[in-house]
């Protein structure tokens, strides 16, 4: 921390710019109120003055005064690296091959997208990330596909219209409106800007063939350059003529087929065959293109990158249209087969993604609040008939937790493993629904929203952990607190040896049983526990933001 | 011609990708049906044979056979440069300063706009090579932005909505939308793909200030890389964080100041001081960025660059948002200052004008086609007591001034100078409105459509000119034939010392002369003048083609 205050070693214009001070920057909106060309031409530090936040710079020689903050000049010094960056080069993308995926598809279903906005994110990330992702029962309704675009994003109108049919058509102006096979490839190369997002969403397959197909460009395009750097080169130096002309439209972009940004990182991947015109360039150039441009589609035609999969009426594929090659295998003409697409931009999508994940965070402090307040509220009431309070219980459990050196998760499912008593009045709203009648179930189905099940599973075992403990260890049952052997009649008693069996079998059971010895050992008194505050940090750093 | 049928020196490949046989070309959308991979790896010529049209070729090893015409050949050969290209780049612009524009801004009436496909073509052409057009008398109507978008291409929906009101906001989430100057700029960095276009419709501008200026951004970055290599080297590589975010939003991209294509040409600049982020860079690149960015700045600041105008009420502009930066003098808060904004994209607006100049040569053609029938129809009619024809009365005036080496225009004026006399039954709608008083007005009148005044004036002042000589040539008089002293009384006699006067001020007058006297010598019974498919090729070069 101390070396980020050295503000005499950083690049002068640079800090300057960065000024965050009410006459730099507009409040409302965070824009800067002045141009580059204002700033004096000789500027130099005056006095620099370190303060209990940070430094406060005087320039000279306009006299104009700086603020900044310890945080901000830790977090941006120019030797941080080029931060997280806008995530659409190759290094910030996942970069695979198809068994990659071979655990299954990004996918949710599309009720849940709408209604969870951890499952809309992963969903976004994966189409940032990933390059595509897949929405399940989304309605099929002629026109829904802008219905999802709008979930994320805005509808990008073409040639094609705000939507277009994908099925056989009488007259087509397009390959893809007839039933032949699709190799890999990129839409609508001939428009700049490209729209960056398609979207696919079948509303019938019932034909022979169909399969759809991905592939990921930039891997391809990596590929490319760690086998054959010379074509890669040239592909991306080389711009190609997309031409696209029928009776209503003509069309055209010449940009390469891999375009790379100033430092040489893949950007957009373009790439498709039917739509490329004649290049017009001298003789030594073509040869070098169509000798890259054929490894390069050999690359992309490579078995072991395609992801091969069928939509199936309600499936809804949002993808990349400057990453992913998409294709489709032939299929009858005579067999109904029916998508509608539509394209938009990733801009938003990652926009939208940004805003969700802010709100999260937000709202995961909120959540935190709540907590914090049933810890002093209702939770300093009586537990149960034990001597302590259902708050200093549960910190005694966390606090046991903590000291035997267990893994985050489990001292947060120690910390809260009786969450489910508290009927929840005062705040947090995932937490003030429902009663508490199998306060375990209940616990760990309200803290899901918010932790994985390595949080919440251990908490929904503790109590079947009593009557597990109580099965398989005679002496724990003597342990138990008075209290403690009242509940277990409730709550069933000891476990049958085909309820012990079935217990076992659950990956959480070690867990459910460090939990509920440290329950059972934060029943005392006299011991004096950290308070929730002390917990908070380790909860936040579990929260499910995306 | 003979050289461009050598196919043996073309690169197989290349040659072979553009096979435009069935097989290798969807007849019904042009598109390739075939992969590059698909092609024989030991691809070689088999027999070649010059045809009547060009050369077939016979390909080995597989045997396919493709035939390419002496035309395409031609147009196409590797040497002829990288042909028209998309103009997106520098080299498809007409780079500007403000002075280049003194003689006025490239501006049309919304009506004849909408009325008149040349017009339309003209400002389509103008903001694609000068970067921006102006419609006068847009109807002042909110919304009407969106229509004069969807003129030429589609609306680019984002955060500001379709349609965005540029006026002064109680709680602005832009200064846009205050009172403030905004130097020149480009809008939305931050969004990747960019808005290639933007539309600013004024409905109202009765503030004190808020005056418009237009820089050309490419004529910018041009002068910076005369004037200081390593700047702009450093502004093309290095990414700039755009960054935008409000209550709703949070945008991000990654760009260079100026962006060029894999040859190095200038293709996109984006200019915002207020959207910069915090660059992370090493202190040594910082040093360098700034060092450029201030002296790109300055050099968009230059009052010679920056072009100043006042929008009024009715005026919409309509400018390249990835080239021309624009801006706007402060104005006070409490006038009455409101523009309706929209974006758009330039590559639907090119495409709309390809397809106008395409529409505009067949329709082109089909005039020509209708005057041909009006020589060998009505034109073989009686020439108003003459003993000839009335086509063959214009074809010797044509004739005339052919032989006497006048200039194209010129020629034109005298073969199609009494069009006016034809009532235009058969074909060519231009010519088939109305009928004949004023002759050489209505002639003039009828061919404004297609040719341009240097064509058009002549005819109008033909009458005039016989008017004229009769005046100024007493021994004119006697050689005119028996028909033209009879309606010499009708079209009102010689001129009037101050009708002289008038006439010899107009700038067509000798113009108008010439053609006169070789309407006068083309009466000729025993003279063989060429046929109308004689002057055609030069009445065809003569079209207004936009």
């Amino acid at each position: 921390m101390r070396m980020s205050l050295s503000v005499e070693e950083l690049p002068l214009a640079w800090l300057r710019d960065n000024c965050p001070c009410l006459r730099c920057r507009d409040p409302r909106n965070g824009q800067k109120l002045f141009q580059i060309t204002e700033l004096p031409v000789d500027l130099a530090l005056g006095a620099v003055r370190q303060t209990a936040d940070g430094v406060e710079v005087d320039w000279a020689p306009d006299g104009h005064r700086s603020a900044y903050s310890a945080r901000w000049l830790t977090a941006n010094r120019p030797d941080a690296g080029d931060g997280s960056g806008d995530r659409r080069d190759e290094t910030g993308k996942t970069l695979w091959v198809a068994a990659d995926l071979a655990d299954g598809l990004p996918e949710a279903d599309w009720a849940e997208y709408l209604r969870d906005p951890v499952t809309k994110a992963r969903v976004l990330e994966s189409v940032l990330g990933l390059g595509f992702a897949l929405l399940r029962d989304v309605p099929c309704r002629e026109g829904q596909v802008l219905a999802v675009a709008e979930t994320f994003g805005y509808v990008r109108e073409t040639n094609y219209g705000r939507l277009f049919d994908v099925r056989v058509e009488p007259d087509p102006n397009n390959l893809a409106f007839t039933g032949a096979r699709i190799a890999p490839h990129t839409d609508n190369p001939y428009r700049d800007p490209v729209p960056t997002l398609q979207l696919l969403h079948c509303l019938s397959n019932a034909a022979v063939g169909g399969d759809s197909g991905l592939v990921d460009g930039f891997k391809a395009a990596a590929l490319l350059r760690a086998e054959d750097p010379e074509a890669f080169a040239v592909l991306t130096r080389i711009p190609v003529p997309f031409r696209f002309s029928d009776a209503r439209t003509e069309l055209a972009a010449d940009r390469p087929l891999i375009d790379v940004d100033g430092r040489g990182r893949i950007r957009e991947v373009r790439f498709n065959n039917r739509s490329i015109s004649t290049l017009r360039l001298p003789a030594d150039e073509l040869d070098a293109f169509y000798r890259a441009y054929r490894i390069f589609a050999e690359i992309t035609l490579r078995p072991e990158l395609q992801l091969d999969f069928r939509l199936s009426p309600g499936d809804c594929l949002i993808f990349d249209n400057v990453r992913l090659l998409h294709a489709r295998t032939a299929f009858e003409e005579s067999g109904a087969r029916h998508l509608q697409g539509a394209y938009a931009d990733i801009d938003a999508l990652a926009g939208t993604l940004a805003v969700l994940l802010r709100q999260r965070v937000v709202a995961g402090e909120e959540f935190l609040d709540g907590l914090a307040q049933l810890f002093t509220g209702e939770g300093a009431g009586a537990y149960l008939g034990e001597a302590v309070t259902m708050a200093q219980h549960m910190l005694q459990a966390a606090a046991q937790a903590e000291e035997a050196g267990a893994p985050g998760p489990l001292v947060a499912a120690a910390l809260l493993h009786d969450i489910g008593h508290f009927q929840g009045p005062v705040s947090g709203e995932e937490l003030m629904a429902g009663t508490d009648n199998l306060h375990s179930h209940t616990g760990a189905d309200r803290l899901a929203d918010w932790f994985g099940p390595e949080v919440t599973e251990p908490i929904r075992l503790h109590v079947a952990a009593k009557r597990y403990l109580c099965a398989v260890e005679p002496e724990y049952f003597d342990r138990l607190s008075e209290a403690s052997v009242y509940t277990l009649e409730v709550q069933g008693g000891p476990m049958s040896p085909s309820e012990v069996d079935g217990y076992e079998a659950n990956p959480y059971a070690a867990d459910g049983v460090a939990v509920r010895r440290w329950d059972d050992e934060g029943k005392d008194p006299e011991v004096s526990a950290p308070d929730f505050a002390h917990f908070r940090p380790l909860l936040a750093a579990l929260l499910r933001t995306a």
